[in-house]
């Protein structure tokens, strides 16, 4: 690697550290959660080209800073599903596919008819409610566990509601490129690749329960007959990064590998290791996340460019997404079958929209329709806003919609 | 970034941290230091494609590997850097300094030497000369470490003169350089520059004491104030970060400045932060070294091509430069000045070349001299085995010295 590459890095590391910190200290005297300081501190940095300071412009692009910035969404999920075992996902089990169904049907048909409303035609309709559907869980999760309620009812519904609205929405994507493909190419839509990506996705879910059930167990107590230093972190990082391999070679985003990772790796697992290891792995998987972590939402901070968000049409359009995009899950409160768990919470919890929203819209940016990009500059601006501003309600909406229900 | 690049690092980080820890449980079994089995771990990876398997040949050249490599060796020198302190290091200044001194000009003479032999240009025998001086203090700080003596005096003398050291052969290469592109170019010497580069780097480690002494207390009593979560992690990492970076736009190794941001950094002025934060910060930065580190070992073992190192010549004049760069280090043990300090452990601590020796061998095949690279292919190829072998030898030669002192 070249050395300017990597003392740009070390540049944007030291540079995004810090802002995360300070901007993270402001949310919290405003009794905000670290995480929507976080990436307003991005935006600032990201707006300071347009007061003229545009040295620091190439953060937003640089592949190193990506790199890390998904590290860090990819632990982050990994710690989240670390705090939850699979016994307690089962017991939210059913209320979580509901309010799965509906977060993903309510927010497609809205985001359709947002579409029609703006005059698009109908495969760029169902592009657009695509969008809406998935779920940015890494939002949602920092703010529970900024507020201490990672652990809580909610946050399982959440969580497991959020893994399987992103299996449903990449099914979709997959259907919906698939059908333009064929369109643009005047043949049949093919059923074969879509029905193959969902056989997949399908497929990972069940072997990661199966692997956390009869491997994990016996592989961790082999392991602790080790004596090298560094052991259980290392196999334990190693099985992280490798099911967010796995999950993007299953057609799945890497975060739900290390979410369905972290979920099934129990602290019973490391009993073997207590006499060696006083630390609990989280403990030690803690200070990564903290290096990491705000690197992707300081990321996310600065893709937004509020210059080009300044024009009434795709302000409109924006504004439109965003209320389709909050009424679209709060239909996710009829999901909620246990009533003891806050259904007001449920809703608000799956309002953001992240870096899912992102790639389907990069996506759609990508795919030709009738000669022209499907979802073209104006569009993408507009979806950039819906997932700016849904992030950044939440935090607030959330601590509001918990602290109403104590 | 790609889904496919981000895909390929999950990969990699998998491949390469599964590896180290069996590398490194191997040679723990054995009696071993746990770097030599992570090195040994990576050669096996590497030589998996001359029996056919070449399915992880891109981990050698990918560059998100390499950042991560080269952030886990910065992390690395920091937390090592965090063992020790400025007065530790002022207690031990006169030995480290004529350490320094003679480990760089004993291996520069015996390089020449070795050059001359074997019928090289005066320039390119200088050349090779350079590229013997700097240690590379990684593997060093990594045995050290492992065999539980990172915080004694010997240990102080060899990374405060591999500092030095650093500083000399950078100079060195610095001059070289600018000989070379005069000597082409037909025109004088350009002392300017290389008188600056010098000026640049005293001037570093002048400003980092500076900061240490005066800036860094009173910033950290500030911070203690602050009440977000990962404030002092984060503020202490954007201060390595920051410093590494400052080292290499002061024309130095970015781990120089790594080191130097963890020297000034004292368990002392983390006093404020007790209270909050009951882990003391090098508990927090060792997971991030055990998960980074490992990828930094793993790399150097792949970059050894077995098959280019089998020919006779090749192999002849790798022999000599390895005999030429531990003899050239032995000449240390007259630098110790301090009776009660471990000769033969200091100069055995000094023997690894590793990324510094890579990268002036890299420089000198980049630059042009009467029309061909000054280091060709097969002198490239010898730098590279001598580099492989005063690293391999050096965790058992070092256990070894340090049991016979004991």
């Amino acid at each position: 690697m070249g050395a300017e590459a990597l003392s740009s890095a070390l540049l944007a590391l030291a540079v995004m550290l810090v802002t995360a910190r300070i901007g993270g200290e402001v949310a919290t005297r405003l009794r905000q959660p670290a995480v929507l300081g976080e990436l307003g501190g991005g935006v600032l940095l990201g707006s300071l080209s347009l007061i003229g300071f545009t040295s620091l412009d190439w953060l937003r692009h640089d592949p190193l800073v990506a790199l890390l910035a998904e590290l860090g969404v990819v632990l982050l999920l990994f710690s989240v599903g670390l705090e939850s075992t699979l016994g307690k996902m089962a017991r939210v089990g059913r209320s979580a596919a509901a309010v799965a169904l509906l977060g993903v049907v309510a927010p497609l048909g809205l985001g359709v008819g947002v579409g029609v409303l703006f005059g698009m035609d109908l495969l760029v309709c169902l592009f657009l409610g695509a969008i809406l559907t998935a779920t940015s869980v890494g939002i949602t999760a920092r703010v529970l566990r900024d507020l201490g309620a990672i652990d809580s009812p909610e946050a399982r519904v959440i969580l497991g509601a959020a893994v399987i609205d992103d299996v449903l929405g990449l099914g979709l994507l997959a259907v919906l490129t698939a059908v333009i493909a064929a369109t643009e190419g005047g043949g049949s839509i093919q059923l074969g690749p879509v029905l193959g990506i969902g056989a997949r996705a399908i497929g990972f879910l069940v072997g990661a329960v199966l692997v956390g059930v009869y491997v994990v167990p016996r592989v961790l107590a082999r392991l602790a007959t080790m004596r090298g230093t560094g052991v259980m972190l290392g196999f334990t990082l190693a099985f992280c990064f490798a099911m967010a391999w796995a999950a993007a070679r299953a057609g799945l985003a890497p975060i739900v590998g290390a979410f369905a990772a972290g979920l099934v790796l129990e602290a019973a697992h490391y009993q073997p290791f207590a006499e060696r290891e006083p630390r609990q792995v989280e403990d030690l998987v803690e200070p990564i996340v903290h290096m990491l972590a705000p690197i992707f939402f300081v990321r996310v901070g600065l893709e937004v460019d509020l210059a080009q968000l300044a024009s009434p049409p795709v302000l409109a359009l924006g504004l439109a997404l965003t209320a389709a995009a909050v009424l679209g899950k709060a239909a996710c409160m009829a999901g909620v079958l246990d009533r003891s768990i806050g259904r007001l919470t449920v809703a608000v919890g799956m309002v953001p929209r992240g870096e899912v929203g992102l790639v389907f819209a990069a996506t759609g940016a990508g795919l030709l329709y009738q000669g022209r990009p499907l979802i073209d500059a104006p569009t993408f601006s507009a979806v950039v806003l819906m997932v700016m501003v849904t992030t950044a309600i939440t935090p607030a909406l959330l601590s509001w919609a918990m602290r109403r229900a104590r």
